[in-house]
């Protein structure tokens, strides 16, 4: 985060390990009920292409608790104006006076494009197929309240990998800090090809075998009409990869699970598993606003 | 509002006598332009899974003035989220910080379903044909204003009775408080049962043989859609309900004329009615802000 | 700005010399970064029937910056309600404690209306095809930053005329000012009697004749689809009214580019125009900012 193009927050690959370090020592100190008001008087416009509640609601709330005031810019409910580029509407809410600009865009790459003209940071909320990276390092903030370290873990991370953001910042992140990480599922959603993501990255497409000597289990979500036309049914994902209280018991004794959400009950994970004592879903939501409200002071210190 | 389910505000049936006054007393010492700061850093998040103008802004203004932050979710515009739960939604709320969720929602009952699994204040924004509390609360200060006392009083409801959460919220309050009221329209939209909601309610069709010795009128809306397959139509409805200045002097002289908005001006009240010297629905609107200023205060102290 | 009407912006061609003026240095020593706290306290409702980024966002960063607290109120994605009256609905805003209302509304006339009735300042932000006050507010800030006077200066207005207020409000302001307007395009979209609009109002139908001695070129956004029909095509359009760096060479050499925004490259502008250096289309976005900080505060001043 050094230098013009480093002040944004674009993806995890990008990150160094003093980097991720000191996001996640800040995330801890960070209290949203007594927060710094490290952003007072500065304006956090949200641009947001895709629909979303958690992320946006998590931005929103991590730049109020720090002073700063919001702006939220949808391309369906209100006015990103036909024909105007994208450049020029991140231009244009530039010079409206904006001092970060957090954006969500259905294209892999739009904030990297971004950033490479536009003067303010710019922090990544998820692009297209590519990478999420506040969501995976509110994830390693969550590993590490339970686990102290990254180095030498074993994380699964289950379900559709192929159309997942989420699970390429995770793996990026997680290889960096020496954890091993197994992408599980159907062929037609975890390509062997996956494997050469990152090191360390292994693939598998049987849970029941991947799951021993695990720490964390960490599910995607799955979008039903994504099954369609591919070898395997809902029903027959359900059997094979559903994380169920058994397949619980083949991972170690002290294993956590963890969703990105929003969690489609009976198909991803069974009740009792995202109810029960292992299950994170929660403490990963309010680990959510604190490495947000992290990321937004760095990415503002870095710029001045 | 004691205990932990009694934090919320669900419905005007499960309020006490002095809880009402109580949160009456508080609202007609609030003050919008000199507002107590009672919750300061605090965030009200609205949940809102049906379109609203006038209570979603009233409880903004509301929630503002104490010098809370509060956040939109809206069902149509953005992103709650396809496939999660009501439940996991609201979760995902608490646990990004939300200190009071006010919800709307298409289904009477949803608002106490909340109540008894999410751990933070509830309050009722409306459900389906069922209650909204924060409605009947601000017409009964606003009765209350110009006539002391409610018990007695003969309140005369008129208009699309059966779908309205307005009039039951209102009848379920009149009642306790010992006024008579009055539901008024054709029998499709006040079926005889409506009778048996609360003590001291009447049916009647005929709204030029209830109003003598009436002292307030409130005139409900009518969705002209409704009317379709009835066996009443518009011209004939507008000839036996609208509420007209001749009809006006039918009921007390010093009766009040009270909509909740919006009106369909010459549908359910004549101009001159509407904007006569009789009606209250501009004051029933300043009244919201302070009512609801009272409800978040209340029940945001009867959770700590 | 007098008076119980006057305290309105409604449009440049009611306001008085002197009334523009004072606008203007009260926007001149506008600091978004160090605002003056006018607003503390103060509510300022955006009542916007039509979709819009960049003036909503304007006023609402101007409004915040000063202090005021913003509600936004849309037609699309929420709630104005079906049946209302838009004078019932500007009532309820005003009795939920508006203290000023800033409407964008598709009938021209419309801010005009709500100003006869509704007892608290109202900000034009667009009213179909006639004004856009503010937009000529912030333009004549951003020529006089180049060009200290405006009487005098050439100031070519090239594009769609005919359904442009933001033309028109440009043409009533600069002309009082003692400018040349010259309304440049084909007949179909600049008619003849445009001329009539204003003093010293000029009709050309030739880009290349009107740029001679030109100080001002304002390009105006052409909405493609309002081409269908016409005798001029696209192709025909861009060869013979895009503004280009050949056709800049025309005009004086220190001649500036303007633009309301938002721009489609390749057909109003040539790029190397939209982003050379004569062009002021970033400085008139944030000169925006504090054209509506300095109409916000004068309103609310004028209306105590």
């Amino acid at each position: 985060m050094k230098g013009r193009r480093a002040r944004s927050l674009l993806g995890t690959d990008q990150l160094t390990l003093p980097e991720i370090t000191a996001i996640l020592r800040l995330a801890r100190r960070m209290d949203p009920r007594r927060p710094p008001r490290l952003l007072r008087g500065k304006r956090v416009v949200l641009l947001f292409y895709e629909p979303s509640t958690r992320t946006r609601t998590s931005f929103e709330f991590a730049a109020k608790a720090l002073g700063a005031t919001t702006t939220l810019i949808t391309a369906t409910s209100s006015s990103i104006e036909r024909g105007e580029s994208l450049i020029d509407t991140a231009w244009t809410v530039t010079s409206l006076g904006a001092d970060i600009i957090v954006v969500r865009h259905p294209s892999s790459g739009a904030p990297y494009l971004l950033s490479r003209f536009i003067p303010v940071p710019i922090v990544n909320a998820g692009d297209g197929l590519h990478q999420h990276p506040s969501q995976a390092l509110l994830d390693a903030l969550t590993i590490m309240n339970h686990k102290k370290h990254l180095k030498g873990l074993r994380v699964v991370i289950v379900g559709d990998v192929f159309h997942s953001r989420v699970a390429r910042s995770n793996a990026h992140l997680l290889s960096k800090f020496g954890a091993e990480v197994v992408f599980c599922g159907p062929p037609d959603l975890v390509p062997e090809v996956s494997a050469t993501l990152a090191p360390g990255v292994l693939v598998s497409h049987d849970l029941d075998a991947a799951l021993p000597g695990t720490d964390v289990v960490m599910s995607l979500r799955i979008q039903m009409e994504r099954l369609a036309g591919k070898q395997i049914g809902v029903e027959d994902y359900i059997a094979r990869y559903q994380v169920t209280p058994q397949r619980m018991q083949l991972a170690k004794s002290d294993a956590i699970v963890m969703h990105p959400g929003p969690i489609v009950r009976g198909l991803e994970l069974a009740n009792e598993v995202a109810d029960g004592p292992q299950s994170c879903v929660h403490e990963q939501v309010a680990n959510g606003v604190k490495t947000r409200m992290a990321i937004l002071a760095t990415v503002l210190k870095a710029g001045q």
